[in-house]
């Protein structure tokens, strides 16, 4: 795949110079992407809360200060606000716009929220041979809303989304120690086999993303998911967040093996 | 020892009645205890984000509503204002007093941090044959300020605090992977052996607690320390902080064990 074993620095260069404005995924093999966030310094501090008290599906991988377009951590230097192929904006909870560089709408009051992904998870079972089914069937992965609450802090509050991989019994618990060892990007699973029991009716029709196959033999894991926090923060319908337009995310410096230590 | 065998809401209760007015060391085996620091709303925010940012030195096990007493994730319907035996109030960087009991100093915009303590691991190391020098030697566990530059956020900024435990070559591994399955009491070291490398001069020396025996054979491994947060937070000469006395900690209602997970 064209970019797979491109250096992040790089085609973050090439995002910010327009020359890339499409999706992220299968792009610097080996390191972590992120979702975005970018919320008003207002209910920043809710939102840093919601993420502390719900870590496994809002892991943060870094929180910028308030104000400043620049990272640190995860990718020195680079730039939220034009570092990313696509983003969207939302004002009280509406789609108001699609953008590919966000300078001319940035504050002096915004905070980025940089929320790790299970994509980083991913490539290690692929390497245990553990199946993901839904990049054998070229997909995106299959997402439910549960019934499963989350703790809420300020005005956030909501359910837990989850991710479903269809995992051969026998390779569950090889599956669980994998993602476990990376409790950064959602860790181990929150539930196998009995998707009733979390509120999902039928696997079939996913609230997110596409369904897969389930063969004989397997039974569906569930995993915390990114869509959540994303979830949380439209119900709440805030005057003004930006985020990533889906399947367009920011790439990070850091390898996934790195993030399980 | 006396109430080693005890529930933590028996004892939080006998704490609460002023009962119990000593050090929580030994009490409640088994279970978690905490490290409290009080803020007023409006530099909580910067300090939450100095805990996400520095993970080992400031591993956060709950943070409470702004102005509400209770807690509801480590020991629900706990009252932060009763249950320690001990508090201390600081007022511009200067200790002002000590109270067994702050609800008549309780204000409306206080937040509340529990911050998890290396207790809960030492257990585990003692379990598994890895010698605990401070305890057998019945002394506090030596700290030390180190030149390991934590990452700032906003008014908070500082150095790494650690402690240091005094652990034979060949157990080591064991040690780091006992504790690296804990990343929610400090986890894995951050360094092992060469103190000056760290900025330490002399180990028969600490800046806090007490020195133990170095035998032959052994290296000194250091982990963060939770003196970190707490000395991050006086060096910013808050207006208004209270914490827990030393050795006088909150013991919530979970096991140690569960802090894998």
């Amino acid at each position: 795949m064209e970019y797979s074993q491109a250096n992040p620095a790089e085609v973050r260069r090439l995002i910010r110079e327009g020359r890339l404005t499409g999706q992220t995924s299968g792009m610097c093999d080996g390191y972590a992407q992120a979702n975005l966030v970018i919320l008003p310094r207002d209910v920043a501090y809710d939102f840093l809360l919601f993420c502390q008290r719900n870590p496994k599906p809002c892991p943060l991988l870094e929180v910028s200060d308030a104000g400043s377009r620049r990272l640190h951590i995860i990718a020195d230097g680079a730039d939220v606000a034009t570092d990313l192929p696509k983003y969207r904006v939302y004002e009280n909870g509406e789609l108001t716009g699609e953008h590919t560089d966000i300078s001319g709408l940035w504050r002096e009051d915004f905070v980025s929220f940089l929320i790790g992904c299970s994509f980083s998870f991913e490539g290690d079972l692929l390497a245990a041979d553990v199946p993901v089914r839904h990049i054998e069937e070229g997909r995106n992965v299959p997402m439910y809303d549960t019934n499963i609450p989350c703790l809420s802090a300020g005005v956030f509050h909501g359910n837990t989304v989850v991710s479903m991989r269809p995992i051969p019994h026998a390779l569950v618990p090889k599956a669980t120690l994998i993602t476990g060892a990376m409790p950064r990007v959602h860790g181990a699973p929150v539930h196998v086999g009995a998707p009733e029991a979390i509120g999902i009716r039928d696997l079939a029709h996913p609230d997110y993303g596409d369904a897969v196959t389930i063969r004989e033999g397997e039974t569906p894991v569930f995993w915390a998911c990114g869509v959540t926090p994303q979830n949380v923060v439209m119900r709440s319908r805030p005057a003004f967040v930006i985020t990533h337009a889906p399947g367009h995310m920011f790439i990070s410096d850091v390898k996934n093996v790195n993030l399980k230590y």
